[in-house]
């Protein structure tokens, strides 16, 4: 199972029981993601084995004692939603083993719920059931989520400097961040299009405090090169529409389109 | 714009104000659907002039004096959705063209109307806003409509014999279709399988008397050899898991994979 890589633009943050937790904001799918295999034993990443409390969660919710191999082209811990990703694709993977026959939105509130509890995300799973552009519009598991879609299959510069934990600015700060999120989506709803989505998005790394010097310099070195940038919620990143410039600044740099389809089989 | 054939598999009609109109059940996306480029002049259908007033429905809602370009491997008026996936196709296109940024769900809600108005489809746009199995929960505009998904991506075999006009059978006995869907809904819900699903559609197909001697003789061929086998609602048509034999009965037979995704560019 292939779940794309869910990478957010900005949120406002409700945390609370796992099924009215949740963040409006906008993300966007990618054709980078994880494939997610089930296998005898061990859970690894790319080869390696690793520890995903979030993923060992869901493995628990199903009953499930083997293992999980999962292969990816982009980093953990980095903004790319991949928790989220694996999550979902091996709850998909486990309901098709076990034949529970389970309908997607009733899978994926069991991802959610392991991200939640694991503070590794919000929305991200709620992204991956769709595609594009995602607008969420309530704090809820993806069954109980409104969203509405923006089709802008534009191709996304994206510079990785470095992780944030998901964890701690989720745990910390919530109330402030949740304000200003719900003020930039009020904001973007105003007049949405893709040059709007970067301008609230950057205004709201910074009312946040969330974007540092590096990159706010990237995001910076963008614009003075007629592009878009802003950072990547949650990472020391940035993705930007015309943003090659990226490239020649300190961090690994790569282009990946945006993706209408958050979930494939092969 | 590329929009998937939606196949409905049984339904249940709700007519009045576009908005409130739509259908409960279960249509699923294909691989195979409908290609649409915006032209000049002119509406033709893989190369020949056609007169769709769905489709011209939706370009006088845009204002749009041009003309759209339709490439397909699936007939016109025998079940497969095409003018739902024309219309989403077509709105989608003059959204970009026009730089309108509608999200999607608004987009879909404009395609449905002209659905509605010109009596060719209530399920459909729904169904191909998202892809794989859909379950539409409610009689509703896109935007408003509560569903869910099964991601089972089977290859299903098809046995064209026929059209069926969906307007005279949806503007006749809706009533009494709609409490042998509604039914059929909660059947299939009582226990979600793909064996229950084809179970469910056929006794849909029966008991509305929509299925004549030859779909029933096709359905019957089918299970004779294993498989599953249903109507195509609405269509003098089969669709079938398992279904080979139907290529040595008269009619025009293919072969398509669910596709997990309604909308793609390209």
């Amino acid at each position: 199972m292939f779940v794309s890589s869910s990478v957010t633009c900005f949120f406002a943050p409700k945390t609370g029981k796992p099924e009215r937790s949740g963040s409006l904001g906008i993300s966007f799918t990618i054709e980078k993601g994880v494939l997610v295999r089930l296998k005898d034993e061990g859970i690894t990443f790319n080869g390696r084995d690793v520890e995903l409390p979030t993923l060992e969660y869901v493995l628990k919710r199903f009953n499930y004692e083997g293992g999980v191999e999962i292969l990816s082209d982009l980093p953990l811990g980095c903004g790319f939603g991949l928790s989220g990703a694996i999550a979902l694709a091996t709850s998909l993977e486990l309901n098709d083993l076990l034949g529970l026959n389970m309908p997607l939105f009733k899978v994926a509130d069991i991802a959610h719920e392991a991200e939640v509890l694991n503070g590794t995300g919000l929305g991200d799973v709620t992204t991956q059931c769709y595609g594009g552009f995602v607008v969420r519009f309530s704090t809820s598991k993806p069954s109980a989520c409104k969203v509405d879609r923006f089709l802008w299959e534009v191709e996304v510069d994206f510079l990785v400097m470095g992780g944030i934990k998901t964890e701690d600015i989720v745990r910390g700060n919530v109330k402030e961040i949740y304000e200003i999120g719900r003020k930039c989506l009020k904001e973007f709803l105003r007049k949405p299009s893709l040059e709007n989505l970067f301008r609230v998005s950057k205004d709201f790394s910074l009312k946040t405090g969330l974007a540092d010097d590096r990159v706010i310099d990237a995001i910076e070195a963008v614009e003075s090169c007629g592009g878009l940038a802003s950072m990547i919620m949650l990472g020391r990143g940035v993705f930007a529409y015309g943003g090659e410039v990226l490239k020649e600044l300190r961090g690994r740099y790569f282009k990946s389109k945006v993706s209408l389809c958050g979930i494939r089989k092969t």
